[in-house]
């Protein structure tokens, strides 16, 4: 396993890092961006907060306009931002449109040909990417592969914005043992009702909507998966996508029909972008590591 | 006079906005970014903060990648970002390389054919844009166009970044009195003795050196040009810029001969990029707030 440091700049006390490796999930070269507080630089066990951007981002979106490095530094968590799709995968019609292919991966495993060839991103995101940073010390000092808070496991959390806030839902219902920590940023929670989704699982995922449900967030609550931390999300009120393609009151009924714990806040006026995000992302960030650390 | 807002989105209990207006000093439309904190948007006097960005950047490069607002929104300043040059002039050799015509105005006015005709970043920044802020209420609500903090005078600072730390030093100190307080990050302080400078003056001022002395911070200094208040300037030790293009050690000994108040600080490790900048933007934006509302 060889990773590539292809940036690194100092920020905010740590290091900001991007990296490139050989994704064996991908069969493609991957770049993920990394934050690196000055205390895991220093070798301290920290925990590791996963960024999963929208549709159309790369590695570096979520770094970039969120202004979270500021205070995963107050707080000393690592973040991982990975992209959002294979890079160069050859498909056709993959850069046809912002929705489908590049940039558009929603984070699963496709099953149909020709995307199940490389579009991979479910155990790119929850298997490969975890596994490499436990593995890599060496480019990721101070990660908490080890016990982390005194409980004997890694201390993951996972937070997305749209497609990757669904993202970050369907990975945490799943795998609530991996994920200790989720929260969402105006996220699509219900693909298999929406257009965004209804066009995606079908490419990615065929025709039998059975199929769709393991990468849905309502439908998985509805199937029993459960998180045992609250879910936190943030929404605008004037987010051309609200109704459409988000629909936050889905998740907001599947969840109290499942008693899973949820904060879903409403921020009137504010729309989809990044200047959304970056009012909010304080509070997102002291979730993650109210939780991650054990005291939530 | 026109003024039509292409973006707004709420930030930080406040709205970020792109205006556009067909500007007289560039003869050709010209594009910038505002921030208006939720003071402003209730139409109190609120300090006026410019920011002016580096080589290759846009009207909205610092606000999307500083992390300024959340500061400026503490502060209650309006943030104003305008562009780096002229855009479409249609001057041959204009889009060739990355430090001269497209992105790289040097916030000057250029005196040289073919440059002059639309290349006068110097009275676009200095004169036609405080202007045009202060008569245009209905879309800047808030500015503090009349009496700011019992003084009688508009209140406005001026910040910048390399290229615009240049623009911003040289502005404050040809005009004290319209910009009231000056800070850098990273900026270059004597174009005429670095390559970057040396390429941009020649072409835009031609070969009379005298005529580059007004638009060079150290020269202004040399010949008696002051600035009531301290300069705050940030630099990082590990920037490729610093000994051939930045020489803040130049504008130190300037200052040093000329009594200016000069506060420059070094950061060990840190770049030229906005990982830099976002690291240390919250003091900027504290020193100029103290300053526009007298409290410095």
């Amino acid at each position: 396993m060889t990773v590539s440091v292809l940036e690194t700049h100092r920020c905010h006390g740590g290091e900001m890092r991007v990296f490139q490796h050989d994704s064996v999930a991908l069969g493609l070269p991957a770049r993920f961006s990394v934050f690196l507080p000055s205390a895991a630089l220093e070798g301290e066990a920290s925990p590791v907060l996963f960024l999963l951007a929208g549709l159309t981002c790369t590695h570096e979106t979520f770094l970039q306009k969120s202004t979270i490095i500021a205070h995963a530094a107050t707080h000393g968590l690592i973040l991982v931002a990975p992209d959002t799709s294979p890079r160069g995968a050859g498909i056709e019609g993959e850069d046809e449109s912002y929705d489908l292919g590049t940039g558009a991966g929603f984070y699963l495993d496709a099953t149909r040909s020709p995307w199940s060839s490389h579009y991979r991103m479910g155990r790119y995101i929850s298997e490969e990417l975890p596994a490499l940073l436990a593995e890599a010390p060496e480019v990721l000092p101070g990660l908490s592969s080890g016990p982390a808070s005194g409980k004997g496991e890694r201390a993951f959390g996972i937070m997305g914005h749209s497609m990757g806030g669904h993202g970050a839902l369907v990975h945490a219902l799943r795998n609530a043992g991996l994920w200790r920590s989720v929260s969402a940023l105006a996220p699509i929670v219900h693909p298999s009702v929406v257009p965004w989704g209804e066009k995606a699982f079908s490419a990615y995922l065929g025709s039998d909507r059975k199929a769709w449900s393991r990468w849905d967030a309502v439908s998985l609550l509805n199937a029993g998966h459960r998180h045992p931390t609250a879910i936190l999300i943030d929404q605008g009120t004037s987010d051309t996508f609200l109704s459409q393609e988000l629909r936050p009151d889905l998740l907001e009924q599947a969840a109290a029909d499942a008693g899973q714990a949820l904060t879903l806040r409403y921020h009137d006026g504010y729309d989809h972008s990044y200047w959304f995000i970056q009012t909010v992302i304080a509070d997102h960030v002291a979730h993650h590591a109210g939780i991650l650390r054990g005291r939530a």
